[in-house]
């Protein structure tokens, strides 16, 4: 059943580098600006509606949920919210959108391991001009063989992926944290998913996990990665 | 100094479909719905001063203008500007993610015509899913061997697309109505600028023409396209 892997695609967000720590930290700002103008209960709750209905127009990404933000805010205190809470809704974006990168122990040297006899591609969804500016920041760059910024993370798009790069799904593998985007797609093309947790993850990325299933795996850190993708890979 | 075109690249906002004119109506509206709260002057310069310093974090696109234009907002009230307006300029920026496409004068049969025995690749910037919901709504998909969706039109941009793709500059083509980042880029590393003009064209947009280059061409309407690129493959 095993063929030679040649081909490992990355997810970015909280496998490569920390980011959904900071989506938090600005819905905490976010629910403190909004205590002192609202009696509402469950704003997170109401945000993450929010964020669910407007994910079809908005798609991925910081701009997005700072309009998710502010949408919601103007919704919970019935069109009374101060102009002076948006614009820190639109400030805790823009510090989101330059926040430096953080990379998550063992990165570096598992992706440059791996980058030795391997294509290495990263899968990413969000604001395009943002993971870019994360990816130049993150001094990754040159280990990449290519850079797949996508809107969605289907089972169509890891085949075109696969297509376009000239590698059949059997040999290639996919790592990430989120089940829904990062694993199921790509075992449902044909390829292996790697499923690998990070503390906190976005409510729309859970999914149930594959077990049992022959293309699937759990690791508990990415430094484990190499020495996975050679005990499959004959 | 001609060598067989093999490849054509379009731009696609204000090329193949109306753009332009949707965000020029949505800033109307934000001066009309401001017009109660300031007597500032100035709004639309504001507005573009706005839209020029969040480039660089929010990229092209309508969620970046519509931040812009909230961010405005708020700055030209003094903060005083009511949530019920925010709301409305949330609401404005749906609509346009919204809006249906409407396609130019004449381009789904020079596409045609052309993707018969050239390879045709799409060339854009602004939102990832908005611009695949565009293409998506043309009808044009099919006719697109590629669609690059890119966060800048910088000469590096367009050499790296030429390269992936496998073709010479000289043989490649890109058609467009900025001269800025359609005409200009391509001409310098070594394809050849086709421009043509737009009725209405974002200021920052704006560049001189290259006239005199061998590799550069006005064309007034997408129509002349097929004829121009017969007469300089050779």
């Amino acid at each position: 059943m095993s063929a030679k892997i040649s081909t490992i695609a990355f997810d970015a967000d909280d496998t490569l580098w920390e980011n959904e720590q900071f989506f938090r930290i600005t819905q905490e700002r976010f629910c403190e600006l909004l205590a002192d103008y609202t009696h509402a209960d469950h704003l997170a709750e109401r945000l993450l509606a929010a964020e669910r209905r407007n994910l079809g127009g908005y798609g991925f990404g910081i701009k997005g949920f700072v309009l998710s933000m502010i949408e919601t805010a103007i919704e919970v205190t019935d069109e009374r919210v101060p102009a002076k809470v948006i614009k820190e809704l639109i400030e805790a974006g823009q510090d989101m959108l330059s926040h430096p990168i953080h990379l998550l122990e063992g990165v570096e040297e598992t992706v440059r391991a791996l980058a030795a006899d391997h294509e290495i591609i990263m899968v990413t969804k969000g604001d395009l001009l943002d993971q870019e500016r994360k990816l130049a920041q993150s001094g990754l760059g040159d280990l990449f063989d290519a850079v797949e910024i996508v809107s969605a993370k289907t089972p169509p798009v890891y085949a075109d992926i696969f297509d376009r790069h000239g590698v059949t799904p059997e040999r290639a593998v996919m790592v990430g944290n989120s089940m829904k985007s990062d694993v199921l797609p790509p075992i449902e093309v044909g390829a292996w998913g790697i499923y690998i947790p990070h503390s906190i993850t976005w409510t729309i990325e859970h999914a149930e996990a594959p077990e049992g299933h022959p293309r699937y795996k759990h690791l508990e850190a990415l430094a484990d990665l190499p020495a996975f993708v050679g005990s499959i890979s004959r």
